[in-house]
């Protein structure tokens, strides 16, 4: 499979790119041994690379009161809802190892209501999914509702700014036709000794 | 994680069952290694558990112009469409170790129209996902479709039939909101040598 | 209009049928002076005839909670939904008859939220509605309102088992575009004296 | 049955309304035998009364390419899609004794795509179903399709307007929760000799 | 842009028309410096121009328990959710103007969910967007929250009423593709000293 | 109005932003005249706004086969699609400038399939369209549409992430319930001489 093209838009010459986006990924390329395909579809525009990537870790990567394996979770269940074969795969292989769960990220990708998740987990994905789908609709009353389970407004624009960037990355997925690497589907799933 | 009940409604005392469901069950168990709990969640209807695996069995096991690879496409492409966590993980199992391909059923789950398949098996699932979600609209223009790409009206037939079993399949599960079993996520995702 | 075919695929000659099949298709012509075309259609494949027949009848021909003429109250609204001539029609019959009410099935089949109903059986259409268009949808609290009609466990199977089985019906009758008896549409209209 | 109230809105006292409301009213009930109660309902405001009833009359009572027959089509089938009782009830049983068809009502209510029609009126009734569910996408290509059907541009206006006018009475029948008379649901099934 | 045709169907020649039709078109000339397109489209059909203006008159220039301006805002929120250029741009002039108020019409059109309006005009248009697009679904429950705000049941009547006109008038616009004069898009956008 | 917040969130101190922030916002202030709400409400996060404006102006600000009124087309018409009240008066304000054209932005907000454009622009929205709604569904055959517009490559991947961009920012805007400033309103609606 690994000889599939990685996009619909030819993949870049590493050596033709610029120092910069060449670093970060080489970078993630040593961390992770071996190069997520989005890195190199997304280098063809290298201004567009420079703030997706801005922009992605900007909210992933932060402190907050959502843990990092949260942040996964909304990713993985609005991407499901988006039907974004990237984005699932591959968040879907980060959330296994974030949370230490083989399990969640498929039951999240496929239906999160019936997921393994507590339920202000599931307050924070039916609010996810709402600004994924239905964003016109977010109101006054779903606020309140965050701020039952104890949901912070810095929380709230936390979980409505990653559904709103992965709103953006499924649909480049999508235009695209990213493939996620091989790799991705097996990461996570089994327990390390 | 299996501790976890297997559905909302009771399982069944294993020697309580009528005895050929209890055959049946003690006889996938010697196949598998494991009881899928979809045979415990439905016997808790004796005359229900019988008729759905004689439907089963009678659509998914039989001989045709269709693979039992590509059956399995159906159920899982159709099950990630009407988004029940049961059919997809369990199917998606049964259909790495069918194809022996360890990331077809995730991309087939997720959108299979961007799926690894050839285009002969993109019009069986386009048909599939239209008898799922708008059978009303089926059409023999449909029809006329599906037999340029070589399907006869048997195959059709066939298509139609799995997709509305699961239809059915699919429902049963989200009532009872059945839980897969967790041996089913990593199967078929490694090699055997 | 009773020389138009019963359905796409071909209807089978009746003395090359199995024997049981043929003897529950005289039994039912015997019983209702004609045979249902589903007979017909269906018989087209034995063994799904089989597993067909023998599911219907374990949730429809049961003792339960639910009456008879509700049974068939689920399988109208929900066919309704699915916009599914067969069953409207045929279902649309037994129910005027089960209940020797000449309106309710139109009003069913149209629009269940405006029939002339109790509230608990609004309640248990409402159910049926969500499992045959959003099924990934039911949750904890559905269940509860239900139980606050008064409708216990085994209710709720039986009412989402039913919508769950007419929902493959709905689909086989689309798919093969099955066309209702024309004695279906007068049936139950006229108060016999 | 006919001790329920004909809508959610009081029903006028004959006597009490305008003069020219009262005879339309008696002169129907003359012809029909018993007063369908859209004109019950819908006398509780005289002036959108007239209005509703000259828009009516211009559109179903006019001489032009379309039978009225097929206008009755297309107000079953488009009130069929928009689930509104009185009208699929009260235009069933016009359609019956205008097409001297005791079935083909019932089929327009559920799925016209399936109903006993010709191309051309299948044509129609797509169009129609366009206009009801879809105005805004309604484009050049759909004018051009019903042009090859044989459709005059008075043809289409004729086709788009009498949509257009049963989407307004079927928000109404649906608002007022208009009942339809008992009389309508046997009006035409039985073949007078 | 003037020179573009109102409407796919043509026009009609002023001085060919029925003379009530050709001094109502002259009257709003006078009244508002030209004449709306709506006007000389619907000519094309004398009988159909006089009940819907009739209709529309009945409707919108009454006294009751709605301003003027609130009427407006049905029209302008429930043609934006229906996509209708002709009068999301025509009445939100008119709302402007009745309004006083150059900003909400766009609003309304766009979102009236995030509108400057007050919660009962809110609870209006929820039940107003609920009449347009899901007419099935109105229930007592709807009623009775109308009731909360305030509205009386001839409110609620008015209210379901002009959507339910828009309906059709939002169809016809479509179906004809009626082309919104110029003049309306700058009209009440500034403030008159 | 215009003392109505700008969003829900607190809007930044400006003495208080970051200096790049703060440099960026008194530009935009000095060569507009006034500080457009996105810009404050997006100062809330420092990181967030610069790799948002570094993305927006990555697609808006370049050179390339679409014209900078053409991108905006774009932004308005999808906007419309999502219900976003600021982007669409804030991008119409723009557009009508880019353009010299006061009636194309309502035309485009409301329904871009009847607006005053070309074939190929509406080709360019109708794949717009796609890619902000269902955008798993973007298939070859769209791409290849495309191109027999005379679309490049690099225009389609052009017009695909300026809809995933926006599909960001509409959230962003309806999240945070964003207010478009008064200003924008009236913005390229009269010509200047």
């Amino acid at each position: 499979m690994s000889d599939k093209p990685i996009s619909r838009f030819p993949g870049p010459e590493l050596n033709k790119l610029p120092e910069d986006i060449r670093d970060r990924i080489l970078a993630v390329q040593e961390k992770s041994g071996f190069v997520p395909n989005v890195f190199l579809a997304l280098a063809h525009r290298p201004d567009e690379f420079r703030a997706f990537f801005a922009y992605h870790d900007a909210l992933m990567e932060k402190e907050g009161g959502l843990t990092k394996g949260e942040r996964e979770m909304i990713v993985v269940a609005t991407s499901g809802l988006n039907q974004c074969i990237y984005c699932v795969v591959a968040h879907g292989a980060i959330l296994r190892i974030r949370e230490k769960n083989p399990v969640l990220a498929d039951q999240l990708a496929t239906n999160y209501r019936k997921a393994d998740i507590t339920p202000r987990q599931k307050a924070m994905l039916d609010f996810a999914a709402k600004v994924s789908l239905q964003p016109y609709e977010v109101s006054d009353a779903d606020m309140e509702k965050m701020s039952q389970h104890g949901f912070s407004d810095e929380d709230i624009w936390d979980i409505g700014a990653i559904t709103a960037f992965f709103s953006l990355s499924n649909r480049m997925a999508n235009l695209t036709s990213m493939r996620p690497n091989d790799e991705f589907y097996l990461l996570g799933r089994i327990a390390k000794e």
